[in-house]
């Protein structure tokens, strides 16, 4: 930390701030110039935080230098992290991280068996190594879909059971993640709870690999304090996901922050991934954005896709269907290997 | 709802949809203009949107009329509600409403039972007739200070007799709901939770009056429908309050959208506070939004207090102390009669 | 400036840093921590600029510390400005600044004599001390009016005339600077005309008061920079205008910044105005808005005003007729005594 | 447009709107529902917005159906335009359209002969077919460098003979579009000035193609209106240019809007390029940025560069030097190809 003192702070101000520097355990480096005193602290810097320095006399502002965030920064080690989801006895489970390109797929809402299913073997067919779908939604509309809840659990860990492809799944509440955590292989946190410190506090505590949304409101710094609060519970397994964030454009739903992806990689050492679904809100805007995401480095996508969108019970105006599938899937084959990235699900073109 | 066909849009095309709206129990009114054709739909709007119109040929665009909200919306009743706070066998209650100006204070975190005391009994001598204080805090900062939960709670409710003022506190964990609704008056929803449905249900099958903080991303239609789901559950004892908004601008923590004071109270019947506290975040400013809020026609105030801001354990900054504090009351005892507002709690100038 | 080095900068590129401040004529004070080493320079930080300080090898970060803008600052000394506007041989003028609250009021747009003149004696009636109408009109709309012009101009110095009412004019281009201030009193720069700073140039080279409307996208920062384009010239007599920034908030048209009258306060010595007019788009925002604005310590309004809002060439809705005028003109009254403010033009009620 | 009728209007105030419309030349289909009447309006949508239906008794909205830009709209035909810049007798000029990839590049500031031709030279060695400099340039900043004017103008076109690529420069002021107009071959306006509609009249008044870059608070559809404005005088060589938008985050200078570039493909049928450099703010983010925007879909690229940018007068931080000018030559090669674009200035790799 360091705290700029006013022009016109007198000495005895000066030696206060030293001195109440000193009490909290901290070192105190004094630079006075012709017009500003500056002064740089070095120590806890939580502690200094409570220490209220921004209130006392002759202080005109106190400058954080360091991170607030510390087990999901890159600074941390300058290796970037692969997470692995769905690895158990029998399975190896899929990486994502910086030597591959992930394509998360599936249905916004599981509706039936014979639509997860559909949507779960059309994923596959265009790469996808893991099955995302959602049972529990939360919905802006109180009059809306809100899901089928526990059945649409069971549904979704079929598809994936008869697919092969490991399961990602939404939780809402705090109540829910055990039942979800015994169904799914990865914990999605959505956008709107980004902030919802008593589940990031649940999904931290389980086993499993945590998918964490940007709020659409959240700075990347508030985005990394959320990661944070689900590593201090231990659980490091945890992936971004960039979905847009909310500016004054209406063009879009939202605003796809796609600078947040190398951002993001340069501060922190955790996988990133592109939902280009819910920032479009269009289909045919989710192809370009998705082969933006693809050259920008991010080291995975999430799609929704859905067999009929026209009769889908959610977002069906932005779910992809069959041709649009197997674009993307061309698109990931050709333009992955340009940013050195693996892609083992997806098959080589004839 | 209303249909806007695209310029090329065939005969076939329109009677597509007009067919679609009429099997979903609708009625559709056709306008066949020179370049355009326009369809006005009448009937159970949820039902439309479940029609996926904007998805079928011929379709530029689907306009959507009436409001997502009905329960707290303006359109139930010309009359502004008035909401009451700890009405029991012994107290007649605080009423926050259209006729009254209702000031809410107290500190941001509950420390100690003697700083809630002394907190409690500036607020009382300010002319607050509820006192607010935070047992548990959702923070940002992983590493900040998260408030003293349970024995909180009973610190507050222990203040809250010995001045007779009724509390409010925020709960951010459905499985507290039940605790916190035992020793407090009011339930405050905080920012972060305003879209945590789980919990908007949670203290809507509650008793209690809720507190409804307005989402810093959040529009004004989206935080009316966060109160819809609240009255959904049969609790219509609702005040919200706006506490500032994200925006580009950093010279303070939020931006105080003033403007939407006037524009819920003629979207909803409810009564809406300003806190100016959190979008200031200086407390030289306080004084200034908060006469701004009394003018502009707000219902009530939210501000911290602090026996001793240079020692606060939260937001020290922007707490009001004794000399701001006796600003404030005469500032509401001078403006609010201008405005046509009672204020019970606040004595007389002498 | 502050100049942070990266946690494993070397000594040689410390010592680089300070031979570079030292070749430039400054000086560099060197805190070194555990951590980290700060080095705090003074001197000339245009100077600093050009050194490219945070492109050198172990620099993590440079941190500004003064303000951009100089003359406009409130640093150049502890009273807050008044701007005369229209003072010559014969007229006293009509102060701006922190002893007054002043009301300019007239037609968005000047569309014939008659209706300038009775919106000018509209806006005597109501207290009223200087008359703003639009001749040169900006328009985002291609194919919208776009005003009068120069016989706008003859219009309003004919309607200031009649009614004793100094002048208040828009000015968008540097070809018409003269012309405009041959007519009017002060000239004012809009908000799409924040940031064209050859305008601001053009403006500041004349002996005219200038209004200086803040630009929907410009930080307060930005907007004091601006104004110091204008003071660079030698023009002193700048009255800023907060008129709303714009955010996602879509139920106005712009966000009315109520915070940014007591920050600008703060930070500069210039008087600010509000402008509640195009921030609300609807007539019934604009009086809640007004008595916020005197509220919070605002130092003038600026509404349109218009004898037959229906048959408005540009911004009927938002313009306020006879009856909105008298009730500002008795909310202006009654509450600016309240925040100490003289109002010579308004009668006292009977 | 449509006009919506409040749920109480009554059929005098319905025969009110349908007789203002029929005396202004347009036709009005009325839709009688159980709750609210809607009324399709067709004919001169600019005639009726002068008749402040929204103003009328009984109308609850007045929605909006076309678009407000109209020769750059795509509706004017279903082919994207193709700009060429630079054709007069003795060159070919250089494309920037749907079948090409181009790279426009050179010296944020021109500084001297010396560093405009070096950076020419780089230029064009890493495939770029035009060469962008600045000689006159706005700032935000008053006591910041403001580039060398018209001695910068005679640089530019030096270098841009030297090295046979054509010159695009920005212009700020109307009074420099001629001088500005005799020594480019193409004329930026930037962002600050994208709404200073005196300046878009004069270019559009010229027969050089345009580069418009959008304003950091614009939205798109203003983005396309600014464009009409030059479109109206005849000029239909634009070129559109993105280059980030302001919203909350400040972890970069602007959030570039990449969904912006397909968004405009699908409205207009002008190219637009995409400007990596202002979003960023640091050299790592151009390349992974540039690369996003040529897999988008962006028709070019506009990059500074510069010969040696630790002592560049100007945003040096984000200027590309040697090597990343190769890689950034690279990720065209390799992409631009996987897009369906020829990219006629790259070399092939040996």
């Amino acid at each position: 930390m360091v705290v700029i003192m006013t022009s016109d702070a007198t000495e005895a101000q000066i030696d206060d701030v030293i001195s109440r520097v000193h009490r909290a355990g901290g070192e105190a480096f004094v630079s006075r110039g012709l017009h500003r005193t500056i002064i740089g602290l070095l120590g806890d810097v939580d502690e200094f935080r409570s220490l209220n320095l921004r209130r006392m006399a002759g202080v005109a502002d106190v400058i954080r230098i360091s991170t607030p965030y510390k087990l999901v920064s890159r600074d941390q080690g300058p290796e970037r992290s692969t997470v692995v989801v769905g690895r158990d006895a029998t399975r190896a489970g899929v990486p994502i991280g910086p030597d591959h390109f992930t394509l998360l797929a599936g249905p916004c809402a599981v509706e039936s068996l014979d639509q997860t299913l559909e949507s779960a073997e059309m994923a596959k067919a265009a790469g996808a190594t893991l099955l995302r779908g959602g049972a529990f939604r939360p919905q802006t509309l109180p009059y809306a879909f809100h899901g089928l809840g526990k059945s649409g659990l069971r549904i979704l860990a079929e598809a994936g059971a008869a697919t092969g492809l490991p399961v990602v799944t939404e939780v809402t509440e705090v109540s829910d993640v055990a039942l979800v955590a015994e169904h799914a292989d990865m914990l999605q946190i959505g956008a709107r709870n980004m902030q919802n410190f008593g589940l990031l506090n649940a999904v931290g505590a389980t086993r499993k690999p945590v998918l964490l949304k940007r709020g659409i409101q959240a700075t990347i710094e508030e985005w990394l304090m959320a990661a944070e609060y689900v590593a201090q519970r231990g659980n490091l397994d945890i992936v971004l996901c960039e979905r847009g964030i909310r500016t004054f454009e209406s063009a879009t739903p939202a605003t796809l922050d796609i600078s947040s992806v190398p951002t993001v990689q340069r501060l922190s050492h955790l996988p990133v991934l592109v939902d280009p679904t819910h920032a479009s809100g269009r289909r045919d805007l989710v192809l370009p954005l998705s082969r933006a995401a693809i050259a920008a480095g991010a080291d995975g996508l999430l799609v929704d896709i859905h067999p009929d969108p026209e009769s889908a019970l959610c977002d069906g105006p932005q779910a992809l269907a069959g041709p649009e599938i197997r674009e993307l899937a061309a698109a990931i084959r050709r333009m992955a290997p340009l940013v050195d990235r693996q892609t083992p699900g997806v098959t080589p073109s004839p």
